[in-house]
């Protein structure tokens, strides 16, 4: 048990000894193995669950963008623009470009004034597979409107009508909104993150690397803000009420976090982001969850989080079993025969 | 140094222990990590360099192509069907579904009197971007033709017909073609088989765990045949031949293996497959590797076959320069900016 709450400049051991939590079989063998590190931590800071280095420091990619959206809410954007639901859902969400998706973000643009040329976060085609083939052979082609993280953009853009900054060059770490959230980023994850490891993600926008454990803080922070500022208060529980009440607009029908918080009705929030980072906000604890796949594959990075929700009974064995091909999902090859599976791996503890 | 011509069915350790060979940095942060085993080998099966569990049982998976290859030689398909070096190294690949992939390998299967419906490996979308894209726009769809593996099937279509098999089924462990193909990987592998772990592929064949120093063996072997019989001699020096004159045929205009094969001139015949693994072939050197990304990351795998091949000197200093963004590619955003690097791990030894 550690107090995360004090500033944690601790150097990562790059994970050399995290554990092998994953296994892929294939017929009688496994093929593949994943390491993974994660720490379940409490609103006082303790860690209450926790497996390999919880203090490797960590970008926490997209499964953080319910932090980048607090300066939505908080800045009154939200209730200046009406913001729905499922409008501040996807703006703390990897979407999958499917059309509902894109008709949601290019409703709210329109409704700031902005169109998808004001988005700076890049093109690419849908993530799901027959949207995409809709959109081409229906003659579309990718725009921005279409990228994973389109939403967070939209959010971006609308903080930036309100409080009149420049729309220009808004996912630069100096803009005056990258440095709000970072300001946000800090009270969350409670240490100062001025001099903290740093990049440019795959939309554009400033990467910080914070302790994994910290991370978890501050997604413990959203599940309880009771301590936390009345505007942070609110503003944790609108975005978990607009995750809980739009679970498909985080992801997609196809996808892991959409599906979970389907499943416990939004008793468990989890998001993912690239690399194999995952978090999760587990409201009726007061817990946050924050993980990293070593290798920064997404199936591991699943199948730890569905053992941690089964753990804490968030999953209950009903649920699991009904769930099983979500949380362990079997392999198929090109002819929908069973071939293989993701599971837990057999040496696991808790 | 171990003798791998005896029988080998020692158990894997799971990789426990293998080293961390490559790293994905982000801005000053190195976020992920990806370990792997690897052995070259000679003809004698002496172990000249290995890194890990070299002993690990892996399933080859399409980096073994060129054995599944042997029978479409040795039956005298080739000769019978006046096959190119072409259908010789296609029926080698992991192909991208290219449209001259997909000629080659249409007209391929009229020359033995099929169709497309024969094969039995499924369809998917190419893997090549601009090729699904311009299949979708002009109204095609996926077929078996597009599927990676279609020109292994077609050598196994070809073989069915030179030796009178039954076409329907050969994908399965029982039928007479994959029982060939069982024996051509004993006699290279130099290892009794019938009692090792095995599954189903991706398109639907066998797949046989085999310990990676005993793949890197059968690589040796057709690095240097001499010690073989005849027939087998002449087999591999053929597909050899033939990949190292269609580079393009074995992958892809985008993709590593082709870009090693045209780069070296065919001094490294290099090959990929699912889950990590790749080998190669080195004939000048009468070498053979093999080696597994624990994770089953391609990225990491190509990325040790690029130290490995570095280290042997057939990647020379200039080239190694010429090809640094193939041998360790940068990361870059959807913007097109650089914001990281695919490396080998800073405390990596050979």
């Amino acid at each position: 048990m550690s107090d995360l709450t004090k500033n944690n400049n601790s150097s990562s051991n790059e994970g050399q000894n995290n554990p092998i939590m994953v296994e892929v079989t294939r017929g009688n063998m496994v093929e593949s193995i994943h390491r993974a590190s994660y720490a379940v931590v409490d609103t006082d800071g303790k860690v209450v669950l926790s497996g390999g280095d919880y203090e490797k420091v960590t970008y926490g990619r997209s499964a953080i963008k319910c932090m980048q959206a607090l300066p939505l809410i908080e800045s009154g954007a939200a209730d200046a623009f009406n913001l729905t639901d499922a409008e501040i859902s996807i703006a703390c969400a990897s979407h999958d470009g499917q059309p509902e998706h894109v008709e949601t973000v290019k409703k709210w643009l329109e409704k700031i004034g902005c169109t998808e040329e004001d988005l700076e976060c890049g093109s690419h085609l849908p993530y799901h597979i027959p949207s995409m083939v809709d959109l081409l052979k229906s003659g579309g082609s990718e725009s921005t409107l279409h990228n994973n993280c389109s939403g967070k953009h939209t959010g971006f853009l609308t903080v930036c009508k309100q409080l009149g900054y420049d729309l220009k060059g808004y996912v630069k770490y100096e803009h005056p909104l990258q440095q709000n959230i970072l300001g946000a980023m800090e009270t969350m994850c409670g240490m100062d993150l001025g001099d903290a490891p740093r990049g440019v993600d795959g939309c554009g926008i400033p990467v910080i690397g914070v302790p994994l454990a910290n991370i978890a803080l501050a997604m413990a922070r959203f599940a309880d803000p009771s301590d936390q500022p009345e505007t942070r208060q609110e503003a944790c529980q609108r975005i978990n009420k607009a995750i809980a009440a739009e679970p498909f607009m985080i992801a997609g029908s196809d996808r892991f976090c959409t599906k979970i918080v389907e499943a416990t009705k939004g008793r468990a929030l989890i998001k993912t982001g690239a690399e194999g980072v995952y978090t999760g906000i587990i409201p009726e604890l007061g817990l946050g969850i924050a993980l990293k796949a070593d290798d920064g594959v997404t199936r591991s990075a699943e199948t730890v989080i569905g053992m941690i929700l089964k753990h804490l009974k968030i999953i209950d064995d009903a649920t699991a079993q009904e769930m099983k091909d979500v949380l362990e999902p079997p392999l198929f090859n090109r002819a929908g025969i069973q071939v293989g599976q993701v599971r837990a791996a057999q040496n696991v503890r808790f």
